[in-house]
């Protein structure tokens, strides 16, 4: 059996790998090592445990290191936390591989404890391209990577571009997008199951789903951006499921902003969720008739349902993207006219951009079967 | 006033950033925040802040971290230490850009808490080649920086093919080499000076420098691949001054492979040397008639020395090199042979494939002249 | 000069060191190395940078360390990060004494890094007793420090008891009772200069001030136990400035409480600020009919005022007390019936019971006189 | 199933409670978790996994931390890091109990996790008393504990002078004495079992044991006290096991000492070894004529089992001891003078100062039936 560790340290990662968790846990000769840290354990950024126990994903370690200060300072030192203490669990666990998804800064802790560990390190979407500082941290933990699964043959050139090994980079799709071709139709009521704050607008009539986080490069900014957003989709008057954004730097000021406009404008058919299972996200995502935000969500996820989506300013900027995206300016105007614009179009067809649903079973099969070759083991001990 | 951050981890870099580091000092627009951590700061290794004292080098910090475990849980933690505190020091420090040198783990901590800061980071070597872990380690920090100074055409060329920015990437040569260009001829008594242990070759008669450190990814064959070295140096009953090995994984057994030789042959014409200030060590190299081990020393330095090189084994793999070096495998015969071709052709012309002896002042002006765009301006406040 | 190293980690302690700090800053014998850490730097818990600021005290390190995650392991590893931190500053710092301040969980990291590093440690308030896990604390911190300055003759006595030398104990009083003897009359306009939520009730009439914090060993009771003070506050209608609670574990459900009521009951003449200068606080407590709560204000400040109190639960259980403070169990019914009494009885006479007003120069004179013998000296290198 | 997880940071602290470890794994309704931390990792400190592992005791995690700076700082930081990991482990393992022993520095870090995580915290071989810095530590530990186990009477009676509860004090007898009880006759071969360096002497002529460590009070003298020590026991030419000093700062002193003393007298009977199981050790110390040093061991051992003692400095000063020690200065002269008496004396009758024998058992059954109050179950949820 080979031990495969995957770290997660957000509600978002969870989503993206969730397919590949269940393909290892699945495999008969794979033994998942599911190890959860960062913003995925605090309540307010979407604890992720109930999920896994609902899926019945089972838990080697958690390591709560989330740093409370908001500034950037507090982002380093969870980002070192959770170097040092992976590196124990790693010591404890002793995996044969250990995974790390996408871009996020701790992702980047996960794959400096592995390389200095010599344990072979799995990184999953890298090669892709936003427009951020995920970038960077996506190449440099490209650049740590002994194996790359990735979702698009466009991010499989860049990587081999870049100078890595061409044998080492699988063609898999992405795994976030395994959901969506697995999707079912809607069958809960998400103000029951989720609560969360606001009115309970009618979602049999056509509504718009909006998921805006901060920019992690214009941290000060993250309040007027929201702002921009909330009253460009107050001026449409539609029914609108909101959903809080994730733990990283700039997150005050993007919360501040919910806050302080939903106390203004108490009456408006807006709803707001801290979290929601990915399956059920899909469901919610399929009924609506726009997204709108500057999630992968609306490019990703959205390009192979063929929703429309207005992605909004630069967290996405490069992201190859299908025609159901179109991009604004984070100002009131642009965003309510690029939704206009969506509305009037109305649905487009699905693309299969990232995959065809099956990269979660792809992963593990790759993970059971490729051979590890330990550069230490080089020369006759 | 521009403040320059630059960390320092190891011995090594200090030698490979010394100049810049005077540099800086001597500029008058530029402030030097010099912060020593890692190895530097432990006798066994290397203690380097006698010689920052000497040079007149003021430390804004000193931040002890390095974990005592010989093995590479303890690099891992030794590297999410260094993360948590280089952050609190830069918050405290305020830093305009955080400079960072080549290729050891411990770097890598610099440049994630600088970038998860929004700091300006500059890294300098970048762009090279060798034939072990510090490869993804180097390209790595590539990623992550927003400013490289490198030293060669062809570092540069790598860089741009993994999808850097050429106007952030700056051929300056390389700094190691400014010292090697400002040698003086040999003035002191290395045994006075720096004791050691082992007998006193005289100098005056053909000697060799020998430097061989463990291999970060084939920690477990330290020991026999320094016998190797050991049995063959021993052939050739010539003087021979000998250096420790770094701090790197593997380390114990090149030094307990070291001491039990000593033990065993006490009467063998060898001296031993924990550490040498950088313009000592280059007098010491320029007299030898061989270098022979697997630092860098051996390519960058002798290369513009024209010292004949014998390169071991896989850890310069793949680094430039000029026609001094001769690459053989860590066996006895091979080395033993490799040497004996050397000292027979004797010295080469040296080369300028390194830089031309002024890096330092080159990278300093950078420094205070480049303009930074950090990407949080991008939008108004 | 003495070099005296004063480490700060929360809003509280700020208050009750603040004497002190100044005295040592005016000392001509004396240099304030000052250390701001924990809750202290979070803006939510009442960040003190600006104050310390504006009394002119220098800052030689801030130190941001505190976790997100609402829970004890949380708790627990911001202490761990805090000795980290601490021991790194206090080698670059190189304080004579580390002067460490009450019972907070925080501050048992100072003595931590100072007693391992052979550092003198002073603590201000030892031998106090209170209802909760801070007892443990504050006598853990008196076993390992070298030199007490206490503010009762019972502090005293036990810590005599507990095998304290008596030479190292010396009674000063209590430094936050220094800024009640020199309050000044009600000169500023608390809404304006401070902000904070709610009705702005007239402080010309008679008015409460509320000040409770969760209860570190009944952390999940935090939220039904402000509930019961709401309740019985709200019953009596009266004008009430209340204070957000500290970061202590429980804090969510204290805030939650608090939240949830304000918005079930937005008409009440309730006011809330989150931080308040500790001589601002002194003026508006010194206007109060009574004090409700379970900070030590009730007894300590209101003790030497003569200020009516109220005293909630169990965090202050064996402190010592004046004839002002009545005790009640958290319910709204004993609550109720307290402050009825307390209304009907009205102002006592202030006593000394916690000092003379002059502890911070007490103190600081010691700090600059007391021979300090290191165990170390004890034997001739 | 109690789950009582013990921590282990030292080679000393496992001969210690390795009895309590045996009878917790024998208890039929607890459950060991055992983790291993600090020097215990470590091989030149005696990594004691092997004799974990001999004994069939299973690690529930091991937490690798040591830094290697020889200095105060790294000591510092090594319990900094271990509150913060120790956190995390108790978070994954959940104890119902944490046992730390004794006074060590880490052992600290134990008592500051499990107290701030509201896990009852049980100590062992709190209220006694020795010469440095480590009453300090264990007076500190005594403060935070819920439970105490106990060694004499003395200790019981110091404690509750100390104002703890005497219902939460058990006078068990001391753990360490268990393994005396039990020892049986000479049966193993130390040269060939454990190696070591030196000389190999007949071990049936009269032999001595030394024991030595670095005092932690006076790090700058370790290297003169055990020069001391190696003359006197040169003088008196006679056969002498000795052990490596444990990991206190000022370690490298002693270490260095013993090395230089090696080199120039190669010919003396000595021997050296690093490290014993524990059964082996008594073994070994039931055969000496006299115990050298200013471990414990020549206190709590050899008052059991008879053994004159000769014990050197201030390390143990204030331990109850029996009629078999006599204390010495470090210098040549008294250690000389002191060991010459003890041999003129020969053995001692035994004393039950220390316990019975069964202190382990007694512990594990107490962990078993104790009920466990804790405070925050005061209130009704």
């Amino acid at each position: 059996m080979r031990k495969i560790c995957v770290v997660i340290t957000a509600r978002a990662s969870y989503s993206r790998i969730k397919t590949v968790l269940t393909a290892i846990q699945d495999h008969p000769r794979l033994l998942l090592q599911l190890v959860v840290t960062g913003s995925a354990l605090v309540e307010r950024f979407g604890n992720i445990i109930p999920y896994l126990e609902a899926e019945k994903l089972p838990v080697s370690a958690v390591i709560p290191n989330l740093l409370d200060v908001e500034n950037t300072t507090a982002s380093a030192k969870t980002t070192g936390l959770a170097v040092i203490e992976l590196a124990t669990f790693f010591a404890n666990l002793r995996p044969d591989v250990v995974v790390t998804v996408a871009d996020r800064f701790e992702t980047i802790a996960t794959a400096i404890a592995a390389v200095n560990m010599n344990i072979p390190l799995a990184h999953v979407q890298g090669g892709e391209i936003t427009g951020n500082i995920d970038d960077r941290i996506r190449n440099s933990i490209s650049q740590l990577a002994d194996l790359h699964f990735v979702s698009t043959e466009n991010a499989r050139s860049r990587l081999i571009r870049m100078g890595l090994s061409p044998q080492k980079i699988h063609h898999t799709g992405c795994p976030s997008i395994d959901l969506v071709h697995r999707h079912r139709d809607f069958n809960f009521n998400p103000y029951e199951t989720y609560g969360g704050v606001g009115s309970q607008p009618d979602l049999n009539a056509p509504y718009l789903v909006i998921l805006q986080h901060p920019v992690t490069t214009e941290t000060g900014h993250s309040k007027w951006q929201i702002d921009s957003t909330l009253r460009a989709i107050t001026a449409l008057k539609m029914p609108s499921i909101w959903f809080w954004p994730n733990a990283d730097p700039g997150t005050a000021g993007t919360a501040q902003g919910i806050r302080a406009f939903r106390e203004q404008h108490p009456d408006l058919p807006f709803h707001f969720f801290k979290n929601m299972e990915s399956h059920h996200f899909i469901q919610l995502l399929k009924g609506c008739v726009c997204f709108v935000g500057n999630s992968s969500v609306g490019i990703r996820e959205c390009s192979a349902l063929g929703i429309p989506a207005v992605n909004i300013g630069t967290r996405q900027r490069g992201r190859e993207r299908g025609p159901n995206v179109i991009d604004c300016l984070p100002d009131t105007d642009s965003i309510l006219s690029a939704v206009r614009h969506q509305l009037a179009h109305g649905h487009y067809p699905g693309t299969r951009l990232y995959g065809n649903g099956n990269a979660g079973e792809r992963i593990a099969e790759q993970l059971a079967t490729i051979p590890f070759i330990i550069k230490k083991h080089l020369f006759p001990a």
